[in-house]
């Protein structure tokens, strides 16, 4: 019989996660720590949520872990920030396995850990609905953070990946028959960036020594067409797209990638406006994936620009909203 | 027909809360705020879920908002930290009424302006259970942030106000038909201490002038002795308590209000330890149910001091833990 929640109570649960948090912040009504000088703080939420946001059925739990860390720590390098470590609220039904939840706490760890950050504290509490609810701090120089109404005309559209291979990798693990001809690396690429998705952070390292003179962005967590959405809505400006890169495997499991590309979220790579110089410096220094997909106009509509042709973007390309009726 | 949540969807949810946010710090993937020079960050989590922490049947949407804020600031008055602000994580069914929505949000503000605090930004999805998971920042000198296990033998233990009345206002509102005798202005002391709880920001200040030698403190949100124990468990001492002041509205409600005092949890006040002269000092500058309620000691026990017999305190009284099987 496996162990649960009823068996070790809310003080050997929360006993058995402090193991797996810093050393020495917990233990209190909160946890202390300090900022470097002259950096402002980033603190950034999320609610996560069975069968929404996660499933038994196509993740782990240390996957759900990793994803949730993930993106948390992209919104904290979507500011320009790093991370100083998050806080983690449980939510669980009081029959929930110890192992699911010990499991979850090492992806989280192990999301974190490779970052360089980790868990600062956090709460358990009963519910008929597993959630998980992580708040990430970060520390940015203010003059350097990354905002999306800051973006000017002209602009460069810089994406730092690939997009649309998280998408493909659900599909495949939802409906694991398709993609028969897919070689096994390729089904290994896709799942991976829908289960292991990389926050980029390590671009920041490059964004300083690059320091353009202006910059806005956002990351793509909720799509690449929503991220350009909302850095054009925010910024009063409308954009032309001429390119969207596609991951070769992506290529290969799906012949007509675009709406996942542009619509498919969850790739968490950034979304970035820059002047086109700096634009160029930054995808030259950045891998496969990263390209320069348009530009910024005053003009507030989104189009997509092929040879002299030219169409709005966006028309029956949604991204996922919460609660809407269908 | 009332307006739910699949009629504006998320986008049209977020815009509405957005109002209550403080102005300018939201619209970004996270709010960025300065410290004040020389300050540390206190950061601190709460989760609350619908029919565990309240319930339409004994909370109003302004009430859960207001106590879910001040539980909040209350951990980080615990800390010894002023507040910065909160975040809000959100998990809703689709079918929750946006009044609802909004007066959590009126309540949240409501407790948040009254300590000079506002919401700094948040998340909302769906979900089966109503959820709400807090996040608060506050600000405190390295040097005097208060802790668990900082208590020493010898020390006072204060009480900054009253216990058992949130309790003894929650038993109210379970059961109407109870205290038929008592006056309405007692029946609305208890409530209050139930529904609108008031973090003890205002000890920092006289903390300030006090400036004890040394302190270790927690909130008694978990209840009276749980704050004890947790502080001597910390510490590895114990204590003997002598006296538990007893509102008089209590005392007219309930003839035997021990129970309630020690284990009823949700005053919201400060549990400290000092010395005892800066202790005899902080009282003298507090309101009535401010005492000194015990001392700590080497021998780890708690026990209760009564003329010249003493008795284990705790036998049959838990405080309330979440999963644990009845």
């Amino acid at each position: 019989m496996s162990i649960d929640l009823r068996s070790i109570g809310e003080a050997g649960l929360l006993q058995r996660l402090q193991a797996h948090c810093i050393p020495g912040v917990v233990g209190d009504d909160g946890a202390i720590l300090t900022l470097p000088p002259g950096k402002s703080l980033v603190v950034t939420t999320d609610v996560l949520v069975d069968s929404v946001h996660f499933s038994d059925r196509t993740t782990a739990a240390a996957d759900a872990g990793w994803r949730a860390a993930a993106a948390n720590l992209s919104d904290l390098a979507a500011m320009g920030a790093t991370p100083l470590g998050i806080t983690v609220g449980l939510a669980l039904p009081p029959d929930t396995p110890l192992t699911w939840i010990e499991e979850l706490y090492t992806g989280l760890t192990a999301c974190l850990n490779t970052y360089n950050s980790g868990i600062l504290g956090g709460d358990v509490c009963r519910s008929a609905t597993r959630t998980l609810a992580i708040t990430a701090l970060g520390a940015v120089d203010a003059d350097r953070s990354i905002c999306r109404h800051t973006a000017r005309p002209a602009g460069a559209i810089v994406v730092t990946g690939y997009h649309g291979l998280a998408r493909a990798g659900l599909e495949l693990l939802l409906h694991p028959e398709t993609g028969q001809d897919l070689a096994v690396s390729d089904r290994q690429t896709l799942v991976t960036a829908h289960q292991r998705p990389r926050p980029r952070l390590d671009v920041l390292t490059y964004l300083e020594q690059i320091r353009p003179d202006w910059i806005a962005g956002m990351d793509s967590s909720d799509g690449l067409l929503d991220a350009i959405t909302q850095i054009c809505q925010a910024s009063s400006l409308g954009a032309t797209l001429h390119q969207l890169p596609i991951a070769p495997a992506l290529a290969r499991y799906c012949p007509q990638p675009q709406e996942w590309i542009l619509t498919g979220g969850e790739d968490f790579e950034l979304v970035l406006v820059m002047p086109p110089a700096a634009a160029a410096a930054l995808v030259a220094s950045l891998g496969p994936g990263a390209a320069i997909i348009g530009h910024t106009h005053p003009d507030p509509d989104i189009w997509w620009q092929s040879g002299s042709h030219r169409q709005p973007l966006g028309l029956g390309m949604t991204s996922f909203q919460h609660f809407l009726a269908p």
